[in-house]
């Protein structure tokens, strides 16, 4: 097993500077270096090579997929090769009566909810970006929807895996429960390419509703929309998003959409039935339930358009957060705390903004306690943006949070992994040594060895 | 560290014979052989004293709780120490807002229960028997409600373990959701004591519904009840239970409690909603998708009292069926597979039962696909009871299902681990050496090394 990486995969190797270099840069400021090699995998064959190459010249190999990561996890060295799966796109098979799909690992997120829409059915984690499957397993993606249908461990229900040796393994079964064995399926999801190689997953897919609303509810504070949030929590309402923005957040958006809308703490949700008189009932009880935590304002979108319309401007934040700040690029924290804890972390996020003297917005899950605080950095505001993202991370873990509710560790956040784990990350340590002896997966992402 | 057992944990040790013969039998029909000791913990530092004991002597320990495992776990070799945490019942936390609560290992559901009631929260698994929440996460239980709910993974946010070096780590945080590093909490759920002895959750709880209702449907054919099933599962409508009990059950159920309901598959249905108007509402809606696949009888429960008696019928099951069959033991098979296979699993199930000529009962958590047939047996008949378990664990492999979806391998299922898992079991080998390299904790369940 001398061959060349070129002679092991004729054919699926790019080496030109110009590409390399783009796996240089991503979302988190750092730079990284070009890797010696990218190999474009259209087959598990191509991924078995590639590891097994990879094992017997002790190369280190980053798995990438959409390239969408947040934390530096796709971020190389200069030693390694970038094992590309986004073209291995199949969807291999839509079983609407299992409630399942098996894919492949380079199939994105809205490909997946193209092909399960003729069936009533959709994928429910939504990360915002579109984002491959297999990168969504790898980071333990959850978005938006996860206060009602969870991340992405509930909702895979099998993995096909390369494992550093070059085997191949299938974790899980494709079935609503097991308790067969150890729940390796769910220690590969989250592990980055750190564990394995993911190379097929069989998705939980979950019914459309048939009736949605959606509701903009302004608050006087942060505090009142929290309370509200987890009234409607304890009401066993269905709701099925529940999202926070902060009065920043909103005028932004207002100077970016040319829109009025009162600069306030406003929850966006929605609500959803098997029935329209089902969900009038429940939007009901919501808006109820916001107005007895001191609600003081209240739009509801009951039409398709009319949701799409109200939906519109919470996803252009970003956008509007980016047109505020021309020349200047973006960190975002990604800390969840308990419910108790969120009115507390996003005060101490503006005093700790007011110190420093950077500007920042404030959205989140707040349904899952996870806030995202968007600090635009330039060049010499850069180290202020990094001590205030520290400054969240502390804070979280000081209150029982994490540092990661959604994005992962990555290179970003691992100084912080023993202050939230402690000894438990020797035992990690000891997991990564089991099964990838040679350090090969993408090493120095999550911890050091 | 010579000291004996008794030095190192004073008035915690008993081997009296009568005691140590407790171990010796359990639900599956197999006999183990009486442990060396039982240690009655009350500390984390008496769990701590134990497990560094048996490091040091390289003894095996056998971590128990209520004893309610049905598929072999806490059987001894004779060379164990039974390290008993039923007297761990303190309730240490509860936190309405954060929708959690901590407690220790030997508190039973039951127990966790009455202390949330006064918040109108519940914790949702429900395995049957009133087990201990560290036993529930040892064998990763689910059970009715896991439609809704799903199972202890899900369930809890939290871990503290003590591993086989005697170390205590803190696995997983007490939020809603977290991507920080490898998903150890989930590693050690399931892993039936084989991996770390578990001494504290942090468990999330679940707003009681404020209206429920519940649903006895009665059908021609298995077929059409897990049609009716499906259509439930495909509407989004909130159904909390999903149980399927064969006409066999209920004919077994007439003779026992004097009844009279048609001798015809039945579901029983709980639905939920956060108002009575809703709860109406869903509950007409899943007596109309009843009625669609082939329902021939509706009975509806909206009291309380009602309610209760109801689940009466479906709850002495297994009484009814132990009077059927005096002077019997029995066994339960625990296979789960895919929606789709239900109906085939109990036609074969049926055939299976005809050719080896044993009386069978089928009822199941339709919902997850997990159906549990019984099967009395007394000494001449137990092997083909046996037979017939195999058989099913068999055909369930056959359809893409899983030999345990609640109950766990323990001894019973270990032969066929291989067969679900194939060389991933070798990965489950290389985790265990990992965590436990003298092989210490309750060896010889799940697999061998």
């Amino acid at each position: 097993m001398t061959a060349t990486l070129a002679d092991a995969l004729p054919g699926k190797i790019d080496t030109r500077a110009a590409v390399l270099d783009g796996f240089t840069r991503d979302e988190t400021g750092r730079g990284g270096r070009p890797p010696r090699a990218v190999v474009h995998a259209h087959t598990l064959d191509d991924v078995v090579e590639c590891v097994r190459w990879c094992s017997a010249t002790r190369t280190p190999v980053i798995t990438v997929g959409a390239g969408t990561s947040l934390e530096g996890h796709l971020l190389a060295r200069g030693d390694e090769v970038m094992l590309d799966l986004s073209a291995m796109t199949a969807i291999t098979r839509v079983s609407p009566f299992d409630f399942t799909a098996v894919v492949e690992p380079g199939v994105t997120r809205t490909q997946l909810d193209a092909a399960l829409t003729p069936h009533g059915l959709q994928f429910p984690v939504d990360p915002g970006a579109d984002a491959t499957l297999g990168g969504m397993a790898a980071t333990n993606a959850s978005g938006t929807t996860s206060v009602r249908y969870g991340g992405m461990r509930p909702n895979i229900a099998a993995l096909q895996v390369v494992f550093a040796d070059g085997t191949v393994h299938r974790l899980g079964r494709p079935v609503a429960k097991t308790s067969s064995g150890y729940d390796l399926k769910d220690l590969l999801i989250g592990s980055a390419g750190t564990l394995g190689v993911i190379t097929e997953l069989t998705v939980r897919c979950h019914p459309v509703p048939d009736a949605m609303a959606s509701l903009r509810l302004q608050f006087d504070s942060i505090s009142d929309a929290v309370s509200a949030a987890v009234a409607m929590l304890s009401s066993a309402v269905a709701v099925t998003r529940l999202e926070l923005v902060d009065a920043a957040s909103i005028a932004a958006i207002n100077r970016y959409r040319q829109t009025r809308y009162p600069e306030r703490p406003t929850l966006f949700v929605d609500a959803a039935g098997p029935t329209r008189a089902v969900l009038d009932d429940v939007t009901a009880l919501v808006a109820e339930l916001a107005r007895e935590c001191g609600c003081t304002g209240i739009d509801i979108a009951r039409t398709a358009t009319e949701r799409t319309a109200l939906w519109e401007n919470r996803h252009h934040l970003f956008f509007a957060i980016k047109a505020a700040h021309p020349g200047h690029r973006f960190l975002v924290t990604d800390t969840a705390v308990p419910l108790s804890e969120i009115a507390g972390a996003v005060d101490a996020a503006h005093r700790c903004a007011a110190q420093l003297g950077v500007g920042i917005t404030v959205a989140g899950h707040i349904g899952d306690g996870n806030v995202h605080v968007v600090i635009p950095y330039s060049g010499e505001t850069y180290s202020r943006a990094r001590a205030f993202s520290d400054r969240m991370v502390e804070y979280a873990l000081s209150v029982g949070g994490t540092a990661s509710g959604e994005h992962g560790i990555g290179l970003s956040k691992k100084r912080y992994l023993a202050a939230e784990h402690g000894g438990a990350v020797d035992v990690m340590r000891a997991v990564k040594s089991a099964l990838d002896p040679l350090g090969i997966l993408n090493p120095g992402k999550i911890f050091d060895l």
